[in-house]
């Protein structure tokens, strides 16, 4: 696995299934502003609410092959791991689908991540233990104060100026 | 920036330019397992031994509109940055692209990382500096031992098992 930093804005995210966990994910994406499409019968309150206020599409219907088609990024997070599978079967080759219920069969991971100012850490154990990469980057990022937050905007505003200085 | 962790083998790779930059990028791919192609008129060596040896396809001309059609991931490392960011504004909007010489001009960052078995940590600074997240990677990896690394792989060991008795 390769962990890179993705810029999703306005890209089209597919998020099948409507429960806690498609919630958490979806959330992820649309803290960044990519367009979220949730295909799903049912949905937990929250995503509803979502969809009223028109931050994503929802779709209340089973998913079906035609769904698959637009999105860069797919997340299967149905409670039945048969049709998470089926879904990252059925993508095609260069689309990113990442499979709540099993990692492996998807081809992209969803690592804990924490973010402080222009610091951005992630960590997986790939599998092992979530819980425990969730504690490990907890407590990764109490090593950084508001102080390194405030020095690191500095440096990226020198290292601006002296780019655009060229 | 959202960061995620990704399956590469096999994905289609195309890297744009022949210098140190390439290769520094093209070898976290390679170790990965995916399929790279390099478009550049003039490599570094190891770049031309990587060739020879069939770890990657190389072709030894300048980059056109054409190029750029199959790849999912595209590394803009040329030494030109117009270059570059021409690469950027061409490539279709579900083509990854990370773009060397201004990491804001396409949408995929490539942070520092580093591997201790199962755990994968990833660090950024959002362009601030490239120099400190380096650092604060490999200061953040030194916190977890050998020790650490085996028993995450027997955490892992344990939930497989008990994913396979379900």
């Amino acid at each position: 696995m390769l962990p890179l930093h993705f810029k999703v804005k306005d890209k089209n995210v597919l998020v099948v299934g409507g429960g806690k966990i498609a919630l958490r994910r979806l959330r992820l994406f649309l803290e960044e502003g990519a367009r979220i499409t949730v295909i799903s019968p049912d949905v937990v309150p929250e995503i509803a609410e979502l969809s009223k206020a028109d931050k994503l599409n929802w779709q209340a219907k089973k998913v079906e092959l035609a769904d698959l088609k637009d999105a860069l990024f797919i997340i299967a997070a149905t409670n039945d791991s048969a049709v998470n599978e089926w879904i990252a079967e059925n993508a095609s080759e260069n689309q990113l689908v990442n499979v709540a219920s099993n990692a492996n069969k998807g081809n992209v991971i969803v690592p804990k991540s924490v973010k402080k100012g222009r610091l951005t850490l992630s960590v997986s154990t790939n599998g092992a233990s979530p819980t425990l990469a969730k504690q490990i980057c907890e407590q990764l990022s109490k090593q950084f104060d508001e102080q390194f937050v405030n020095e690191l905007e500095q440096m990226y505003e020198n290292r601006a100026n002296r780019k655009r200085n060229k």
